[in-house]
């Protein structure tokens, strides 16, 4: 920071560093909230200038806006849309909570710019206001939940779905080469019955693709935008049209199928929307948990675990172990996935406590619902490149595992009863004998039969 | 208790009481776990007897369940399925988690009925055995997931989604009704623009549809039943086409579309759609804190709060403080809310710890969705009638109110800019002036533009 | 239910069931609230009883309740208080935020109680009224959540700590008795260096106190009563005194350290110290599901998993697999730590709300933190009893474990080099060596340090 | 970034930026997780700083350490303790679940930056190796662990703590300054008994001052440190007295009573002790998410609300309504308080999750709890000084509402019965007298009990 020049708000003038674009409402609110350090997230500010640069076309072409003006403005705000102005949004999550002085950052950047390219002067109110022009027809109130539903929605759409398709290919793959790896099963961590490698892995692979279809289940809501609705819902000061003629905008900018809310006060009042897209991160987490236990599971070891899976050596484990391999990609999407159980139940907090006309924790709902969708993308596709992508089965172990089983004995229930084949696996148990052994012994089963029965390639099922 | 007979299973012979149809297992639960007393969710009890009633129906189809003993069994589970044995499932929440001795309890009191009604005696394995004929072809692994999903399905269908419809219909009427009175809005709990309390009421009947619509969209997903998976999702011991005849079959038995789960692994090992359910449960919960805190909001007083509603009076309220009314429908609500937002974090944390084939939180899962289901359902119902339904505008107070807010000079700001209508408002604050002596009184605006733009009936937008 | 009788309240008449003790309001609530099923909790009904008896004691005392009247409310109070009326206590949680109408409730039967020993006619006001007689100098807003604190800290007292510490005696017995019983540590669950069963189980045992010492902690704030601020915390129409003598009462009533809460409006409108006590709860359901989970893990097989411990089996664990023995101890407390961990999310979302004076989530507080406690006492006894009490550590498995080891090559770090040793494990696992055949083979240590260095024996610390 | 020069580990060489004082395992991980964008938390990398230094002290007593370079590493350490290479920390927190490759991070860079000052090279591995000499003793699963309560530990006594004394000191002032403002009490949002605007604050004083005791009852157990536990808490290849001298020198630097743990099996496997922490914390976020509501509502307004506290004014409210001012301290306290009661969730979840020797949501606990902290810190500071400091009341309003207040009919309830008085109020409230207009009119009291028993400044109790 070299020199300061003033700005004005009307709370009076604030000094603000020559080199910044914003004014004096973003200046005032970096001095009112030095509170932690979580800046409003990019997608978020991106949000905005692709919201302000639909709003200048909308409003110019009313004529609302001037045509001296109108495609400055519009050119201010398409560079905050691309990121060139990612560092003027210095403000915190931890604000008002409707994110007025983020609106009001983005209106006072936009305009400050677009005075620069106007003017020669960087800031200031004139010749582009950033009430009167770059917020025109808008409130914070039905600006900010725009901005919240079109970066969650480009953030599902570019980073969130593709990288759930990611990892379900690298799942299904896998479940598609193991498909004929004969393996024991295990409910409640006990030996079961025999399946497939490939069986286990494809129930995994569902999971994943019935969250993308979960996540997809919210788009029709998470696509219907509050603008228009202004202070209150009712659209005071903006145009008759203007919600439906700016989601137009908006959806032929970013290319998804965003709509104008059917009812401006439930847009602005609450957030139920970004609550269900939050619970539809929550099952993801849930799901991926899950998988990445089960691969730390199978893979434990190398020699006194499970070991039925080698994952990939990414790096050394341990500062003390020499020699140590740790499952690191699992513990890496395990903790992201308590991180998004958490996000979701602040988000819940946050979705609760709406009073009357307005939710003020939007900022604190936007935040996390991002960093949860940020992070899943993120340690799904890095899971599947350097952990499901390079695991490899241990086939000796598959094997040797399977035959020892107890719980074979279930394929003779049919034949010789569930309280006869109980008492051969209680007996081989007891005994340390092998399943044959104790059938015959017990004198509960002939040899024949057994062979016949007892075949795990003959347990897989159907599929 | 008046005598005892003895049951046995794998483990031994156990003393059961003379009037009880139970077996072995359930017995030896009994004694196992007393932990709490919450028992096993009554729709989960009816859920099985309906999954049982299919299962003799398909397996006598098939030949495999011999004539002489289907009829029976099916007449057995019917009775279970129509609540006529509620009172012979005694196991608690806390016990096996695949809920393996509650599937064991429900076959051993069907073949316990059965045989009383093929033998004359209660109880014991001839000629029906709870294993080989009332099992047949089932695991609890299986079985207890589909009497879950058939469940929360049936509760979904018969209780709550009626209960939201119904109190749509409430609010909806309300907003309607009320479409013309005009009162201040009011955002980060502050004096706003004007709007009408029908735009206020339409926001809520708005939240409660879309929360309809959000637990519609699990359904394809919850009606698909895990049937037919058996052990380990293999479907050991079931014939082939068991899982998709059985599932036409409670479809029928129901008249609700279930179908067979395409990946059986993923239907048992998780129960992410049960995670996903209870995640629309949590927006539910957090749209109905949110309304049920506004009316309580608008209703408070009757003299020292803002008092724009009246909400019925349905008993007195105080030990000591005599004539006092309470909100008490919307406290109900309120704490409704909160149960169901913890109940879905038990989910949660219950859904994410799945092991391999699989998950054995199934019992606290069943019954913290069924629990949420319940209570939402009721307290909408409650709250429809007894709140929403009888309270009354005090029209007066709304219309004195909107005459009083400083925030009308927001008509005034596209004709003399945000910057000076801002001074008009601040300084009526100071002065305690109306917005018309203070725009006066500084020379901002003349009375013919101030009467022609600041009319309140003129903010209320096209709705 | 046979006849009725009519009772009154200031809304008019009710008829009320001719068998029943309670009145016009308790009547009024049955009715107002048909919302689930979930009843008050016990131990609170049992704890008005004690507060309603000291509140009889202290005002017969002061000359404010006559001596014709005293000692049967008194009586009545007790019977209350010691269980005897509990079936007449039929008002859900789902009621008045304030607990007002199970306040109203105790006041009724107990006057009614009352009236049945003084005049011979169950029910009605005289010669007993249930405000200005029982509920003298209280109000619910005051009366409840001295219950509250009353309950928790004698369930806390009565049934949580004995149970703790049955758990941490079975877990220190087992540590003790394992003490040198050595095996292969596990870290990431991958195998790493050597410690002793004993050592393991200590880690649990140290937990299971630590749990106990932060109940404890919370027990001061606990002992805090707010019985004497009455309506809004000011103390009106209670006398002067009245707080510190009642606590004192209940304190000698109950023999638990009572004293009056040093801030009433506190006491009345915020439940932080139930909170609290939640959290402590939380961190036991931590610890618990942990511990819990490792025993499964270290039980898991018989022979395809890691099997150093042979858990207690107690009853047969599948329908379909017939011998199988699961570890349902581990799977109840764990079901138990996930209800536990969602329940103080619902006691959190319920303690944040309150508005003003008054705390309006009190029953679903209440009813949240004595469910917890309850089912963590219960299910602590059951686990120490049916899990670790009757486990059994496989010794030939923990000993070949352990020799296959290749994470002994740590202690040949400190002679040969962090990267030196990396190398030796490397080999030996990629060949499928023992560590010393690597170590030879590469050169990198002798025979003779590395039967020195590398004894697992010698890598158990000074413990 | 200028050139690059090589670093290897056990995994073989890799390309590490020339200016970087970190070595092959940072930049490793730097490659294998890139998820988010959350770097370690900064007090986490300074306490590692701490423990490294302390660490080297001890090894440089015993001799383990050679005196030629034990100086140095005491420096380097130094300098990350001091935050002088806090940009040299570049890992994420979703990385290992141990933190090894934080750990790793540390050890590198002051291995790094000692060699540079010893040799003039940065980087690499001599004379001073990242493993053998400045992890010499350690493991990364005591080292980070022992880190984490360092770090806790000094946030909560040097900015926790404070934060909550100076928003207790505003608070309490306010309580002492309005001891004598008489106002209208309301429970259920419904208007009460009277009270002084003192006594309402002393409320929130005492939930603030019990919350600063909560912290302080874990600091306990938050003073143990893990070091000396080594690998899996056995202290492999840690001298005899190594966790105790740490412990005691880590206490020097800090001022804090840092002791080691007293069971080092459950300070790596278990995080309890955090999980407790974020409990105290969770307590602290639903006691100022009760302050921050009621000041919003008190100042609710200016014109149509309660309108009893005007609140500062701060920054202009809104980008459309020109002049409005809202609470948006208030809305920053209660979006901090949703993020950690979400927070406290991930803190659960990870803390429940642990396996056997070691717990593996290290990073993620970590994070969750400093940024509990800090933003609860934060938070409080500038609500005490941008809120509670400059709120004024509105004395004529105050006088106002407690006048026309039904309520005050409860000091009537002692003379004339409970039903009595509770007729006057309904009878008041129904024709819309007052009550002694309404007493009269029925008849129940005259004038002159009336104007004797009914003072509002006699029913403020005896604080």
């Amino acid at each position: 920071m070299t020199g300061t020049r003033t700005e004005t708000d009307s709370f009076g003038p604030i000094e603000v560093a020559d080199n910044a674009y914003w004014g004096a409402q973003t200046q005032r609110s970096i001095e009112n909230f030095p509170i932690g350090g979580e800046r409003m997230p990019v997608p978020l500010i991106r949000a905005l200038g692709v919201v302000k640069q639909a709003a200048a076309r909308v409003n110019a072409r009313s004529g609302a806006l001037g045509a001296d003006i109108a495609p400055t403005i519009e050119q201010a705000a398409g560079e905050v849309a691309a990121g060139a102005h990612d560092d003027q949004f210095p403000l915190v999550v931890w604000q008002t909570g409707s994110g007025t002085q983020t609106n009001m950052n983005a209106n006072e950047v936009i305009a400050g710019r677009a005075n620069e390219l106007l003017a020669g002067t960087r800031g200031g109110k004139t010749p582009v206001h950033p009430n009167d022009h770059v917020n025109m027809a808008q409130s914070s109130n039905d600006t900010f939940p725009t901005a919240m539903h079109v970066a969650a929605a480009r953030e599902v759409a570019d980073r969130l779905i593709p990288a759930l398709r990611h990892l379900h290919a690298a799942l299904d793959a896998k479940a598609k080469a193991w498909a004929d790896l004969i393996k024991i099963g295990r409910t409640h961590m006990q030996d079961a019955t025999p399946m497939t490698l490939g069986q286990e892995l494809s129930g995994y692979a569902w999971q994943v693709s019935d969250g993308i279809a979960r996540v997809e289940a919210v788009l029709p809501r998470l696509h219907r935008l509050a603008q228009g609705g202004t202070a209150v819902g009712t659209g005071i000061n903006a145009p008759a049209g203007f919600g439906k003629d700016i989601a137009a905008e908006i959806a032929t900018t970013t290319g998804l199928p965003f709509e104008t809310a059917p009812n401006k006060f439930e847009a602005l009042a609450s957030h139920d929307t970004m609550v269900e897209l939050s619970g539809a991160l929550n099952v993801l987490a849930v799901s991926l948990n899950k998988i990445a236990n089960d691969l730390r599971l199978l893979g434990s070891g190398p020699r006194a675990g499970i070991g039925e899976l080698a994952l990939p050596e990414n790096e050394p484990g341990s500062s003390i172990m020499p020699g140590k391999v740790n499952p690191t990609q699992c513990e890496a999407l395990t903790m992201v996935a308590a991180q998004v159980m958490g996000n979701h139940v602040a988000v819940t907090v946050g979705g609760a406590q709406g009073h009357l006309e307005l939710n003020v924790f939007k900022p604190v709902i936007a935040y996390n619902v991002l960093q949860s969708i940020r992070l899943l993308a993120d340690a799904a596709v890095s899971f599947a490149d350097r952990a499901v992508a390079g695991m490899e089965p241990n086939r000796d172990r598959l094997t040797e595992l399977v035959e020892r089983s107890l719980m074979l004995v279930t394929a003779l229930a049919p034949e010789i009863g569930y309280d006869a084949a109980s008492k051969i696996a209680r007996h081989a148990h007891a005994k340390g004998l092998s399943l044959l052994e104790a059938g015959l012994e017990l004198g509960l089963v002939d040899e024949e039969t057994f062979r016949r029965v007892v075949r795990p390639e003959q347990m897989l099922g159907e599929a």
